[in-house]
């Protein structure tokens, strides 16, 4: 089943330990829509500008990426410039550069409107929550956020989380939102808030879900579930991992047309698998290149990495 | 198969969150054996002072611990304090007192000598360097050190490490004893000091194995494991968890007298079992209280935890 994606669609200028890229195609939604178009139909809300090119819009459609809802205004597109000189697991942003999105209204094709499941990938929550109300009828809706709109805009995020079934976050997001260190305590939190599912991710670690008590119905459905990251020797470039995984995530279980406890499990797996190719590469290189057949091989992998048998 | 095991038999006076406790009993070697002690044989190489009485000894008896390697000098015990009110996840160290530790010389019972295995637990690298010398032939030798050796006694440090076959430490460790942040990378180092095995603990996210290529032969079978941790509303008392996960992973594979794959594997689980109890109440207290069944419960709970099916 078709996944609807709000998010940004950006130029990324970004300087790692092995390196540097200027302006490579990056923002949540590429990343999102990229990772997901392994499992399912990916249709994307974005706003460009006059910098977005058809070889970038050939990156996305080549992976059978509905671009449709890419919306082109004239100006520059989402710039966003960091460093992981200092540190792999923490990005230093140099610069951001809305542009396009700074006056941004988000319109859905009629094309769009059937799609069953609905992600917001990080964005001014403003813009999620607009695009929430403009899908009423989704069959689950997954959202992202980060640091910045929790400390400044905690009132119109609020309002997104509501309307939300699952939330994927990292750690110190969940314990900003939360003002909670315990991760149980603050699942708990934030179930309260809306989102009955909570996957939070521990970069390196891997990931857990926090399930409440009404998603499966059994208490012992309801345990949390963790899936490791793969241990590896060179992460060339952080950009995108969470997205990535979220992509994974949300692509399987449309894929699968709903969320059982084995589907998201397997979820949190592919989730992980997509993590571990996206920071393999600089910018989208390395999950554009992918075969479907990488990812079988890597998920056993996991399996490997995690199971006792 | 039966375990030796050195380390500290000691008094802890501790402040958490939950509360205080004055003098208890702790000590790398008391956390280890009675989590081991649901596994396998284990004999104790400490020494106490006068303050220890037939009470605190009692706590190991009762777990059929061999406590005739316990030197008992006039003076008082090993006696630390310290405090997690700050964070939970590193202990504040508020006092040392090494009192009959100074002048230890630990000595072997003949009744010790056919031990097989052989389990350096946290102290003096010339303590554990003694008694590894003392003990040539056991079939398999690990160990654990922290952050003062690393920094302060690295030669001797370093004469230990070359006759382990496995090391446990924690991801500070880890990158302390290597100047390498990247874990890959750090095992790789460690495994060239002298450990084929080493076991990487990242508190609540779980932990590492991670295998040079001789260990099982096919470097399939060398890939690294990831254990789980059991997400905890509650965390009464961190003391000791470490040292309980390494009781519980090296019992596991003494009572199977080899380390095979699957054995390793069982044995991650297995620490990470002991290391979920042990932080439930202050001190031993929980893991003195413990039965085989709710360690076999817990194991389920780790399966279900981490395993897709």
């Amino acid at each position: 089943m078709a996944i609807l994606v709000v998010g940004s669609v950006a130029f990324d200028s970004i300087e790692t330990p092995h390196g540097k890229r200027e302006r490579c195609l990056g923002g949540a939604a590429t990343h999102f829509s990229l990772a997901a178009s392994f499992f399912t139909d990916v249709r994307v809300i974005a706003v460009v500008g006059e910098d977005f090119g058809a070889e970038h819009e050939a990156l996305l459609t080549k992976r059978n990426i509905d671009t449709r809802g890419i919306e082109h205004l004239p100006g520059k597109s989402f710039h966003w410039s960091g460093s992981y000189v200092k540190s792999l697991n923490d990005a230093e942003t140099l610069n951001t550069e809305l542009n396009v999105f700074e006056t941004f209204s988000p319109k859905i094709p009629a094309a769009y409107q059937d799609s069953e499941f609905l992600f917001l990938a990080n964005i001014d929550p403003v813009l999620q929550a607009n695009v929430r109300q403009q899908m009423p009828r989704v069959k689950l809706a997954f959202g992202d956020t980060m640091n910045y709109w929790i400390t400044a805009h905690s009132e119109n995020l609020a309002r997104v989380l509501k309307g939300l079934d699952g939330l994927l976050i990292n750690d110190g997001e969940a314990k900003l939102i939360t003002h909670e260190s315990n991760l149980m305590l603050a699942a708990k939190k934030i179930h309260a808030m809306g989102p009955k599912t909570l996957v939070i991710k521990h970069g390196e670690y891997g990931a857990t879900a926090f399930f409440s008590d009404e998603v499966f119905g059994s208490s012992r459905k309801n345990h949390p579930f963790r899936a490791p990251a793969l241990p590896l020797e060179t992460v060339v470039d952080p950009t995108g991992a969470g997205d990535s995984f979220a992509g994974g995530f949300f692509g399987y279980i449309a894929s699968q047309g709903e969320m059982t406890p084995a589907v998201v499990k397997r979820a949190m797996f592919y989730g992980g698998v997509m993590g571990s190719f996206a920071v393999e590469r600089f910018g989208t290189e390395r999950i554009a290149s992918l075969t479907r057949d990488e990812i079988d091989a890597r998920f056993s992998i996991f399996e490997e990495l995690s199971h006792l048998e």
